[in-house]
């Protein structure tokens, strides 16, 4: 019998396992938050940042979940009664529909079965129909963590342009930056949301908006009421290192490790990790003879893997039993598709030895959980990442 | 001359002093917020909260900055076109009416002079005025973070009961709770506001609000547009541990750490340990010759001392050369009393030798930056520290 | 290409992995070796040693690395030109033999093949064959971390017994203890040493000395001579939860956290925790077609496994490229077998998804380095690990 | 009265607080101590050692308190039967010669008051009267913990000089080192010792020798047998950044952190900050009307001082009750002066407030403990620290 003993596999698609450099970052005593000593955190922060957005733009950074920046988005551009359009990718992209309504917006949903991105061409046949301009903004989640489902956001950019449609376009990053290639100002986007938890490796307690001049035009018209997401104070107190109340210190310490982290590892280094891990895992998912919950292998994440239950399997029994043998954890099925999948993280601090850790122990759940599947899916993993320097496979030498 | 070498003297009225064991208890591993570890975790520190506001109503924790409990107590029960009457006790009271302003919330704002607590009469006589009822909250600050001067929250308690008016009744406790006695239930207070940097000895980046029955039905009916904020899904959820939003995990690991240092210390000795240190810094200003910006003895703040600077001594200059010279942080002086006084935090982790050591810090500051001052103020604050058991005064022996 | 990002695998044979609780619990202001606080430290984990060495005699603590704790058993029993008896187990029963030279004790050395433990027939043998009773100790090691063979204490015990020699037995236990059943006083050992960087899941830096009445006794009449490592004044001060000079508190505190982990798991279930991480080691080595340096199955370690390269293949150049691309460090071949084994250490805090990150590490390492093997390894220690709480294997259920 | 919370004033002379830098620095996951990257630590602190001792001859670190580094200095360069001249200089004077003594070596004790550092001139008058030249070493305590004394090891070195005597010339600076000016090459000391738990603000657990060519020559040729101590095998491992058993890998990483502090502030500036540090404690000690130990105003310790009780009264008791109701530590008398003078440390991580937190804590405990003195000790400290950047005394100003 499995116990709890030593370290636990963190594999949910966030919030992401903490590297020690973070966490020691972060404990350490509190400054004050006047002084400038802050102000040059603040501004390493901020403009560290921008980095990681690639923008040139203001990015800002509240004290809250990633649940707020949602909010910010909207409620910094839009006003009641105004038509935005969004795409249903899944349970986030349905949770992001719930708050704009809850501010009166008016939602075109358009709809889908959570096993792809957004599509394009749908998105610009929409625009091309409004011919009243009443679509205000054109809202997509980048990586729907439900499901697994990386929407294209540089083709949305070009079906906005190829309809000529003056829509702002919002997008949630809040499980992609950091783990996915992302540009704030090559693809003209104007609100990017995000959070602390997931490919920057902090804890939760921080989220962001990446704001574009057209977005910052929209902020200064709407009628939304605001206070706590206003960008302007926000914006203004910036400029020195500070902020427009007490700012979560402590985390801005791991926040500027987290960013020391991914500038030593290079960005581009890190999405093709995260590439290479997806990858192996997919391998893993397709020897068990089970099915990847994303369709399209272009939009399939680097940051989780959803993977569908064989009919009459409950993802949550399994999920527990495996937690409970082997000391990890895996994500749940959220919405419509709870209890019918689970979800592999390997995002973040994640590397090739971390994730075999971790398949072992879906692999070996599933024998445990009695979920009919094939042995050999770790296998397979290892032989996706075992590629040697030249770009080939090793091949595997046998013993005579 | 003196150096940065050694430990900081961080004494400005929050973010107080983190201690150690709640800065090591942040720096774990994080955990699945949707797991069975987690739901233990988070019903111990919501139950744990009720113990220190002192109810047995609904407290919900925000990943935010106190701020954004101040908007969520106006959010969730006042709607646009509102009145609600606010005393103008300093800084703070000023902010938390802009906030209300922002939201077409009409605010009656009893002027002040910035050194005293919100007057009960004063607030008696307005509610009594309002035969029509149409003050729907009055709104106070329990302890004035910018001038010291705590409001007599049961006198105005009364006052309300003895007007006869339904207002409701919203108390911010950010910089009082768990330094200064606070009763929720007992004083009826429909909405207690707080944040966890000052007694609650954490990092910035949670805050709270305790709910009454009253308010809860008012959050039914109010018309306010909301969604981060919201009470109803945040105390359903919470009813099973969880959050209806990714909580900031790491410091409710710090909440419960710091929640069972409160509970092993003993709520009640932890407000005279507040009482008896403000006292001693007390004792230090009279004995230097300057003054306590709160004139009402009764409304001192256990929790920091704003001290008057001499007419034409710029307290800001003050701060720095003694920041530069002594390694201590001290407040500055916010809003009309910038540059006019600075302000000694004795809060939280906070014992007789620390504040001495900043004491001494303070009367060298003085010295060194010109400030005109009789030298004797760490003497008096030792004399008044210095009880003994028996509750009398140690004579201090005299060396033949 | 493979990075060194994320977390490192350590697995050699010690130092182990320091769990988390551990490390915070070191990270903490050092206190007063002189006051009743500390006492209370020294007695806990002066106490708590006693039931991991399953003695109620004395156990000493050294400020010192293991090798420490082995020259604190010779100067404390022995005299120059004493006789002892030793077995070559390996490369660390090489080195103890080598202290015990420089102090001129002559060292009977049984010769070994570095593949078995210490055979008790043979030390049968050679005590019956000391008619004149010259040979004043019998030094084993329990666990010969070179090789990954563990010698049978209680067999020799009777040996001894057998003989009626009145010879000490002294017992290295450093990479035994807390990993692998071991009982002080059932067995009589009268030296047991260890340290504490392996199955105590601390840092380097603290050594014991488990001490029998008659190893007391002996310490009363040899020659050699000795301070730093006297056990008399160190039991006497003991006693009251001192140390004779400044110890080290950090570490010890360390101590007092790890001996609760092991209480919490129960030292039974941590010895068949590594029994069972160890025989899924050597399953995947049978089926990687390698071979497993120990050939004694009875004695293979519960704590390392030591794996033979196939001839001509360098084992140190295989745990280069294995740590470069997998970012994982293996133990190296010491003494004579270097170069032609590398070791796996599974001991302390180690699991079964920590483990097989690991052995899929070794096996991509494998085909990396082309070392002729057969893959599989992983799926059979896969295999090894998944019991059912019945104890019966999992079936692993074929896809239709 | 006073309560246990809040930060503890630690002021013993060593164990010294560990600085925040410190303690994380060691609180991250070990590694392989045979890999590249360990000897890339272990080259940087024995490399950065060698800057604190003053010196390019090797110094070598164990992992042990610093009694084992007054063992080494001992049995790697005399003989059983040799004799050596020491000074009374207090009861660490006292404890080495002891340790001495258990090897055989004897010991020419000059005898001293424990109020004064060892005298040059006597020094210097028996080893002229050594016509025998059968003095092997000579052995100064540089700052003895006890007393609060340090003696003049530059005119101890003039003195052997004089004398025109081979002796080898050994000094314990493990309360001194990085505390107080130290020249291991300029004084031409052949043997330093020192450990890690007070000018170097790690916890206890490493001591260090430095170690002349004169001394290594001895070390070629003595008769002590040694093992753990042995200098030979250390140095020649220590060339490539190893050691030659498992070293305290953690305790390292706070050395590197700890010497990158020493760096940072400058080693002169950390010299002249506990002299200023001192100076202001001495002040205090007059103000209270009580004596110094240490009489001779050139050897009153920068490190600590010892201040006598008045007749009478027990120094122990005192400590007791100010621990009690102040929260600080006091170093006990020991040996000779037991319960007639407490210590006050001001080494390592100390600043001007820390202190005079500290000896607020002094004044206060006497008025607690009824002990007679005078107020004004911290007034007098204040004074004493007050110094503008032109070097002279801040005016007191008087309020009108």
């Amino acid at each position: 019998m499995a116990t709890q003993q030593g370290r636990h596999f963190l594999h949910i698609p966030g919030p992401s396992p903490i590297p020690d450099r973070v966490l020691r970052a972060m404990d350490m005593p509190i400054i004050d938050h006047r002084s400038a000593e802050f102000a040059r955190l603040g501004k390493t922060v901020l403009e560290g940042c921008k980095a990681v957005f690639r923008t040139s733009q203001p990015v800002v950074i509240y004290p809250s979940s990633g649940t707020g920046a949602w909010e910010a988005a909207i409620v910094n551009t839009l006003s009641s009664g105004d038509t935005v359009l969004m795409a249903e990718t899944g349970h986030f992209a349905t949770l992001w529909r719930q708050i704009a309504a809850r501010f009166g917006v008016n939602v075109d949903f358009i709809p889908g079965d959570w096993r792809r991105g957004a599509d394009p061409a749908t998105i610009e046949a929409r625009l091309v129909a409004d011919k009243a301009r009443s679509i205000k903004a054109v809202m997509v989640v980048h990586n729907e963590t439900s499901t697994g489902s990386t929407s294209r956001i540089a083709e949305i950019r070009k079906a906005i342009d190829a309809a000529g449609h003056p829509a702002l376009f919002m997008v949630d990053t809040i499980s992609s930056l950091a783990s996915v290639d992302y540009r704030h100002d090559e693809w003209q986007v104007d609100v990017t949301v995000s959070g602390s938890q997931k490919g920057l490796m902090l804890p939760p307690g921080l989220s962001f908006n990446a704001i574009s001049e057209k977005a910052m035009a929209a902020s200064k018209t709407n009628t939304l009421p605001r206070s706590y997401w206003d960008w302007q104070e926000m914006v203004k107190i910036n400029a020195n290192g500070f902020f427009p109340y007490t700012p979560a210190t402590n985390l801005l310490y791991g926040l500027r490790e987290a960013l020391a982290m991914l500038q030593e590892e290079g960005l581009d280094n890190v999405f093709s990790r995260h590439q290479r891990l997806a990858a192996a895992t997919r391998a893993a998912v397709k020897a068990w003879g089970l099915e990847v919950l994303c369709e399209n292998p272009a939009e399939q994440s680097p940051v989780l893997t959803a993977v569908m239950m064989p009919p009459s399997h409950d993802a949550d029994r399994y999920r527990k039993i495996t937690l409970e043998k082997y000391n990890i954890s895996l994500g749940s099925g959220l919405g419509k598709v709870a209890g019918k999948v689970f979800r592999i993280g390997h995002l973040g601090e994640c590397n090739e030895l971390m994730l075999l850790g971790a398949l072992s122990g879906v692999e070996m759940g599933l024998a445990a959980a009695g979920v009919p599947h094939r042995s050999g899916g770790v296998m397979a993993a290892m032989a996706a990442l075992e590629v040697r320097d030249d770009g080939n496979q090793v091949p595997v030498a046998a013993v005579a």
